[in-house]
């Protein structure tokens, strides 16, 4: 499970690189990370380019199905109600998420998407996993931003 | 308002004529159809790949920004909880949509992620627009479906 997330955070990491919100994602089947991606919106200039709508894209072009039942998402910051919303399309079977995030999150916050009557499918979800890691790597880049946009 | 439906309604017709879920969407901007799309799902093999994501991502290339401001969505059905977040991230000015969805939507269904403290942008939003045309649709598309699938 730790390793799969070390695995997101590298994601992450790739992410911060670009200058892009350090957000990572892996997707796991059968012990098997089958896809891994990280938020491009800027690059892409595609306000939906999060790290789990292009892991689960990548996902599903794997394993050629729409269903990802025997997989499991791991990603560094809670889902948004967006990327939670693909999920339970997508029929994940797990979902681990690293940072809470109480301003975007939609899973244990917000909009809270798999407390829905009409949510169709439910992961199991396990947040807070290598949560410390994964918070700080945001904090720092959002801390960068605004050293930088600073008046002189 | 009715000529920009009719062609989202055109839209819905295109993802019929593929055995898609009949939904359409076009992106309006200063007067200009600048993005048409429908639902891909099946196709594509991409359980996000709804109308609204599609149209999204083709008038955020066309501008080239993420932030669709003075742009309006029109969409044949109530968008889920996953198109819904992404209108608010792209900023969509204002949002027309066709038939309204209380076992899938988003707006006035589910998890009204419009009406979440956390939402951090609202478009204007219209429902029922063409209504009677959008719904039947769908009502039609799955009655065939059902029919076909009926045992012998």
């Amino acid at each position: 499970m730790s390793t799969s997330m070390h695995a997101a955070f590298r994601q992450a990491e790739k992410a911060k690189a670009l200058d892009e919100v350090p957000v990572g994602a892996v997707l796991v089947c059968d012990g098997d990370i089958i896809a891994r991606a990280h938020n491009l919106v800027m690059m892409r200039k595609d306000p939906t380019a999060h790290a789990e709508i292009l892991v689960i894209q990548e996902g599903a072009l794997a394993l050629d199905t729409i269903f990802l039942s025997n997989c499991d998402l791991y990603v560094t910051l809670e889902p948004c109600a967006m990327c939670a919303q693909a999920i339970a399309f997508a029929r994940v079977r797990r979902l681990y998420f690293g940072a809470y995030d109480p301003k975007g999150g939609g899973i244990d916050h917000g909009a809270r998407i798999f407390s829905q009557k009409t949510c169709h499918h439910i992961p199991e979800v396990y947040g807070g996993i290598l949560e410390s890691k994964c918070s700080s790597i945001l904090i720092n880049f959002f801390k960068n931003k605004r050293t930088l946009n600073a008046p002189k």
